[in-house]
């Protein structure tokens, strides 16, 4: 038997809530009763010399044991969670997919399907000695039929790179996400990615036409239709799509492609009070319909850390509130004009107060970026807990007042922003260092009041390892225990992915 | 126990396809091997005394025997399916619906959820005495958010009772039917129902956003869920969209609302090839855009049938092939800008020979009746060999080619039409009478052509009765046995809507 170390580690990240563990006994002494804290490892037979012969060759070449190899695929990006996987193995078929798995389940062996490793809730790394299993060297793209605009690749391309190849044949990708240089698509459609283009094109489970999944038995589940329609039977890839790697292995997917709008402008606009706000987001969901791509906000308090830690200017004047709305259509003059036409309206109806467009493309990155930024003046300011919080649109910023009210004197920095079009907010509460006390007042503070307005405690970033066991604030025991028979239906002896997604409380 | 005759009736209607039966014992004695033949009774209870008076107790007035009452929810509306079932029950709420089928499994009771019973397939009936299950009083709008266009609502409401809701409020359904002024918002859920509007806005696997089913032990499963973004554990939901209620009665559903457009143009035009018609729906999809909300096409073999049997004149030039395209906007003079630059743009690069477009509603119905009216130009063609195939775009023709040469002199008519956006043909052939010969000729060609290309043999109608024994030319075996799985595992008696959408081979 191969030395394998018992232990795992977690730590903090600067940026992460996670309560920091720093040995396994140090958790089985009881000192770490946090629900977010890792479960007992389960009993999965430890990797043997026999096994290291079977991966080597049936992956020549491809079945990595060296540690500083492993080592990178053993953390998660945020550097907030580490395994102690010594195997990594790096299939480029569906073929050896299947083979391993099979192999996998047979020897009671556990696997950490992996794609770019991207992920946010620690559930694209391994907890502890979990074979990691990757899909980078899957990123063949199989066919793209430039009529119907679908699109079928291996799971392991690089977003990016799809993003790429599509826009030379006039396409683009129906996702986008700040991770793209190296998130896999098919780790988006494992933990149903959202991202900024989901108020145009909406979600995943409309535009995954197809998968195929790897069963922990090894069997191949052939879904990867490319059909827009298609009513025969149980439509099983959608069990796959969020399911965070846990029912089986994505290894090819189909996905339906929008053309690439040849329009694009970019407005920052101001206003005086969130109802104001969002009562712009109806009006110009009205007026500029079709061309609306995203619906964005930042608070005041995003700006003053913009302008603290990043020396960003405000383009406008001052505001409690900032939109960015972004268009993008087929004809330029028209989604000029209707732009034009609506930001009349809102300020002739005072619905805002000051605002700035772009139709440059450096313009259109400057005003991005006082969005996308927001999440880096963030980690200058201190110690940040970063929620991701769905909630009726008119509910969002109510969390913000609510929580900045509860906390008082105690943060230092409480601020919105996010998706309003998608009714996602992200909170983050900043303080001038890790503060027990202070997460003790956010949680379960946010998590009830968020359940009590039926909102959902992770919008898009899924539950991974960290948030498994606050699955009952957005979901009933009933449903949860129907996600347990699926797991042991699909998974009996539960070797893919453990310790994520379902709660403790079903093992 | 009450008198409950062992007999079903199948039987013809001019359009459809199916083997007629006359009773149960030719069944048996072998004279109905074809795959669409009903299978044997499967051994749940009868309905005795003391069921009806449980069901009187749980639903006062609303627990219906009286013959004339029960008869047309034991008929499908193509009149071509007919059940024998003696009760009909009507719940008001999700929690009767809870009881009704705790009872029904606890006594090992059959149980047929029925909708607004516009199903093609034969799924929306009982095929012997399975308890009718309406939700047709089940029909309150339970919430509309304005500002997300997130609609709430029992699975009763009739589909365009909840378009004239929201049309009032400046919104739509993400989804249109023929038969809307019949069919049910929960029956189209659990067929997952296509329709018109779906190159537009998406199936509705991206527009429901949640769900409320009771299982079949009466447990009531809360997916109602009304966010546009939720990661938090699997999506069960899914499994029950397009299941044909076998797995769950689905009691209320919450789905994503488009805004109503401002302005709707139609255009009809005609191609010489139907390769020219795919490259015009590529221009299209480059000019129009965002705008554009319909592709749909008939061949030169549907026209002459409008013209012979239904008088309607063509609007333009005798071409091959006919396109309707319709654009839905929020700017009028934008919209008409955009589509004269597409037909010039097709006019000059001669993909299209002749054309007309309508702006004025009376002319929108005009033009939109060529298309709509031919499934009517049919039935007086003949007796209808109806199918509904979903196939890569660039095949869905070929077919229609390949049937009338396959079939040469022996059909009356073979045409072909459909959603060339959605990738999805509705083909018929025609011929004097009903001519087992013809159907031997067509079956299972159609079905190993379809499966040849990767199609789907039901794009949009589902499986049901009729079609669960061709589940095999559209998925795997594999697949289809993990359906099986799925089955077992939520409805483990086999009590709801038994014989329908799985094959006879997993019972």
């Amino acid at each position: 038997m191969l030395s394998c170390s018992n232990q795992y580690v977690f730590f903090f990240s600067l940026c992460r809530k996670y309560t920091a563990i720093s040995s396994h006994n140090q958790r089985q002494s009881g000192s770490a009763s946090s629900p977010a804290a890792a479960p007992q490892r389960l009993p999965f037979s430890r990797v043997t010399v026999e096994d290291l012969t079977f991966f080597r060759k049936t992956l020549p070449g491809r079945a990595i044991t060296d540690p500083d190899l492993v080592q990178s695929s053993n953390e998660d990006w945020l550097k907030s969670v580490r395994g102690s996987s010594e195997v990594l193995l790096r299939p480029q078929t569906t073929q050896e997919v299947s083979q391993i798995l099979s192999y996998c389940q047979s020897r009671n062996l556990a696997v950490n399907p992996q794609g770019g490793n991207t992920g946010l809730v620690g559930g694209s790394v391994p907890v502890y000695d979990e074979i990691i299993l990757s899909t980078s060297l899957m990123n063949n793209i199989l066919s793209f039929d430039k009529i119907s605009g679908i699109l079928t690749c291996q799971a392991g391309c690089v977003l990016e790179n799809l993003s790429l190849y599509l826009e030379e044949r006039d396409y683009i990708m129906p996702l986008d996400l700040g991770a793209k240089g190296s998130c896999q698509i098919g780790g988006n459609v494992a933990t149903n990615a959202g991202g900024l283009r989901l108020l145009r094109y909406g979600s995943l489970r409309g535009t995954v036409l197809g998968l195929e999944v790897v069963l922990a038995d090894g069997q191949v589940l052939d879904c990867l239709s490319t059909l827009r329609k298609d009513n025969t039977g149980y439509d099983l890839k959608q069990l796959f799509i969020g399911s965070e790697g846990t029912l089986g292995v994505i290894t090819a997917v189909s996905i339906l492609c929008p053309r690439k709008p040849k329009s694009v402008n970019v407005v920052f606009l101001g206003c005086e009070t969130f109802d104001q706000l969002l009562k712009s987001f109806q009006l110009c969901k009205g007026m500029l319909g079709e061309i609306l791509s995203a619906f964005e906000f930042l608070d005041s308090e995003c700006m003053r850390l913009l302008n603290t830690h990043l020396k960003l200017a405000n383009p406008i004047s001052d505001c409690p509130f900032y939109i960015v709305i972004e268009t993008s259509g087929s004809d330029s003059d028209h989604d000029s004009q209707k732009l034009h036409n609506f930001l009349e309206e809102a300020m002739t109806s005072l619905l805002v107060t000051d605002g700035t467009v772009a139709t440059e493309e450096s313009k259109i990155k400057t005003l991005w970026s006082m969005r996308e930024r927001v999440t880096e003046a963030l980690t200058h300011d201190g110690f940040t807990y970063k929620y991701d919080i769905s909630l009726p649109v008119e509910r969002i910023y109510q969390l913000v007042t609510d929580m900045r009210q509860h906390l008082g004197e105690r943060a230092r920095s409480v601020v919105g922003y996010g998706h309003v079009g998608d009714g996602n907010l992200h909170l983050n509460i900043t303080s001038s260092a890790k503060d027990p006390a202070l997460l003790a007042s956010i949680e379960p503070f946010i998590y009830e009041w968020t359940a009590k307005f039926q909102g959902s405690i992770s919008a898009e970033h899924g539950l991974g390892l960290k948030k498994r066991n606050y699955i009952y604030y957005s979901k009933s025991r009933p449903t949860v225990a129907v996600m347990g028979k699926m797991k042991t239906l699909l998974d009996p002896k539960g070797i893919l992915n453990p310790y994520k997604t379902l709660p403790d409380d079903l093992k």
